[in-house]
């Protein structure tokens, strides 16, 4: 398919990519909970005993019988007797008849006979049997009536009426057993990690990471370590993708650089796709170059080059292809443009081999645009973009386009992140409200 | 400093934590630029060398003396005598002289004598010396009389008039010698590891890890690893909070489970506080844990408690104190409330000990809220919330509130995001478009 005779928009090309790969990594492994944040479960997690397992107080006050307290008003407050306090993190033999109450925490073990937890502010000691509480308090607060008191003082007024279950998380109320708590496909975060935590769920299985080829091609391109000589340059790509890639869940593995000839490529690319789920060929930037990449891809096996060309700025140069069962990506050798379809297009295929969802949120910050941009209509831009504080707290941000050749790496890293121009668009105006999608 | 007697405001009580963190992090390692990324730079980097080192060519073209096209056009284009093709990844010998144009690549060296780059599409090949280029072209690229020209080939009409430095990066353009490339303070991302990698710095400075000391306090409390007897439940906090502290770049240190009693908590602290920049104690939920914890910030030196209560919902029993030189915060019991508050103010402060700006944009994801929520005006509240995809491509995301008790870590789980109401605000309706900040 020859480069640039009909361009793909973004949304078509990436369709083509996504639905070329066929979700390929089923392979999973175990991991522990603790270390298994930002990893993608690779099978529906069970709750293997309800959550909580018993009845808890939600509040600091008095377990009751939600009856006793119906009717019950700062006018006409109900008495109940106080029997004894739950203790926590141990069963309590109390027993709250009718009439009765306990001292209770928050996340104390409800009482049998209880049904209802009654705030400690909805009440008070009657006065005559005040007795504080003996636990050491926290220096300057002051002995008040509002304190919980101990068992034996007696007699409590209860202010207001409570309802059965009022202040419980009854058993089960989180999570019931068996209930799934965390579907396959799900991106392990912090309170993933708490829930699993709560259940006792201290291994998980996920998706191993999937593996990404990284080819550098083009006859001018050294390692980084090495000193360029006369008309050669470092070999940017390979390590930027890399972090991108492991920013993502994915494992780079780099397989080198490849001058601009035919078989070189290919004998690369087929050991990159027989070891990786995807590949990735960042080419020099010559025509001729992309040239061999496509042809490569081509020789690679059915279907070969799916998407030459994408109507996009930066990053036209790119090519989508299917070979030996693995997507092969060919990226501009331009660093910038190699970046941002990087982030586009590289970024969810990789979220799809890992089983996440396609339609997902992408957050961003919105922000006064400072200066006008052009852009031709038909063709989606994005611009690399500085995001600048509020001049005074409360006031909007301001997204500060960064002007300059659009490859030069150092414009991108200098970007807070990327602004979208709409195809449909004729560019943005100066004062515009627009959405920054951080990099 | 009593409990609630004074609650501030989230925005002055974090604040407060923020100014008693002197950016005390002074410590730094060096790392493989490879592996970089997330870290944040200990020091300005500086380029040792111009980027690039010598004048590229930007497109494929020819390299020409601006001066011979000027006034050239469609109908008047200027003639230029072929001498020869710039190699990649070599120093060329040519030079071009008046009249005379070279082929050069998108990335190849400008040779001598040249000052601009006229693009392919913008010349034309005299028909009568045309010879097709003799490298390998894709399958189905026609051979075209676009393609560069060999030596040797006489003479290119050249259709445009080109500007000196047209198409051209010059040596330095990118980033000049001696030129601050990357600020201290600068969390390290892809754009940023392959500028580096460009100018071959392949080790850099950065801060070493925050360690954060995590205690579980609590009589209730016991390790995720056990079954829980009655009235017990596992430590949900330390994990979830590790796995934030991760991955905002710090390092997480465990003093484990402490029971609900002032010397024991007071010795775990103060080996925490010894041992670690930040301690964070998160308590069990009772009213008397929260006490125990005040007291023992207060132990530990002055200052001592600087917060107690914050007019927040989750999350209002939250102490921010600080001894021996330490942010000491003590974190509700209840692990929603404990990861509300871990995002909203153990993040900031870690990214503060980490040397990050204090003002950062905070990403967040636009969709129309799908019910009301009551809140309470002067209190900010934070609501977990489900995003869900638009019915149809183009549509707003809906933004589902979870309802159901706050204080369960599987609501938590199933909330792509917080959703704010503003304390000036009573609510806010169904239908009104909001902003989730993805958690």
């Amino acid at each position: 398919m020859p480069e640039f005779l009909k361009l793909l928009s973004p949304d078509d090309a990436r369709k083509v990519l996504l639905s070329a790969i066929a979700s390929t990594i089923v392979k999973y492994e175990s991991v522990d909970t603790a270390a298994s944040h930002h990893r993608v479960t690779a099978a529906d997690i069970v709750a293997p005993h309800p959550l909580p397992e018993f009845a808890r107080s939600s509040v600091d006050g008095y377990a009751v019988r939600a009856e006793d307290t119906y009717g019950a008003g700062d006018s006409a407050p109900a008495y109940l007797r106080l029997i004894g306090e739950v203790r926590m993190g141990r069963e309590t033999e109390l027993r709250i008849g009718s009439g009765e109450c306990a001292v209770i925490h928050t996340g104390g073990m409800l009482p049998e006979g209880a049904n209802a937890v009654v705030m400690l502010e909805h009440t008070q000691a009657v006065a005559s049997h005040y007795e504080p509480d003996p636990r050491p308090r926290s220096p300057g607060v002051p002995p008040g009536d509002r304190q919980p008191l101990s068992a034996g003082d007696a007699e409590i007024e209860v202010l207001r009426a409570t309802a059965v279950g009022e202040n419980v998380i009854g058993a089960g109320e989180d999570v019931g057993e068996g209930r799934v708590v965390i579907r396959r496909g799900t991106r392990i975060r912090a309170p993933e990690i708490g829930g699993l935590a709560a259940l006792g769920i201290m291994t998980i299985p996920v998706k191993c990471q999937p593996k990404v080829g990284i080819i550098s091609s083009g006859d001018e391109v050294v390692d980084p370590h090495q000193r360029p000589g006369p008309g050669q340059v470092r070999d940017v790509n390979a390590y930027a993708l890399a972090s991108l890639i492991s920013e993502c869940g994915g494992q780079p593995v780099h397989f080198g650089i490849v001058p601009d000839e035919t078989m070189a490529l290919l004998n690369a690319a087929t050991t990159a796709a027989r070891e990786c789920d995807m590949v990735l060929i960042s080419g020099g930037s010559s025509a001729s170059v992309r040239d061999t990449t496509a042809e490569v891809i081509q020789k690679l096996g059915p279907p070969g080059v799916l998407v030459h060309g994408i109507n996009i700025r930066p990053g036209k140069p790119t090519i989508f292809g299917f070979g030996q069962g693995k997507a092969i990506v060919g990226l501009p050798g331009n660093p910038v443009s190699a970046l941002v379809i990087g982030y586009l297009f590289v970024v969810p295929a990789l979220q799809h081999l890992l089983g996440l969802p396609l339609d997902q949120p992408v957050p961003s910050v919105r922000a006064r645009l400072t200066a006008s941009l052009p852009s031709q209509a038909g063709r989606e831009d994005w611009w690399p973009t500085r995001l600048v504080a509020p001049l005074e707290s409360g006031q909007e941000w301001r997204a500060e386009p960064i002007f300059g050749k659009s490859n030069l790496i150092f414009s991108l890293a200098a970007a807070s992140g990327l602004l979208r121009i709409p195809p449909e668009a004729n560019g943005l105006a100066s004062g515009e409200i627009v959405e920054v999608q951080p990099i």
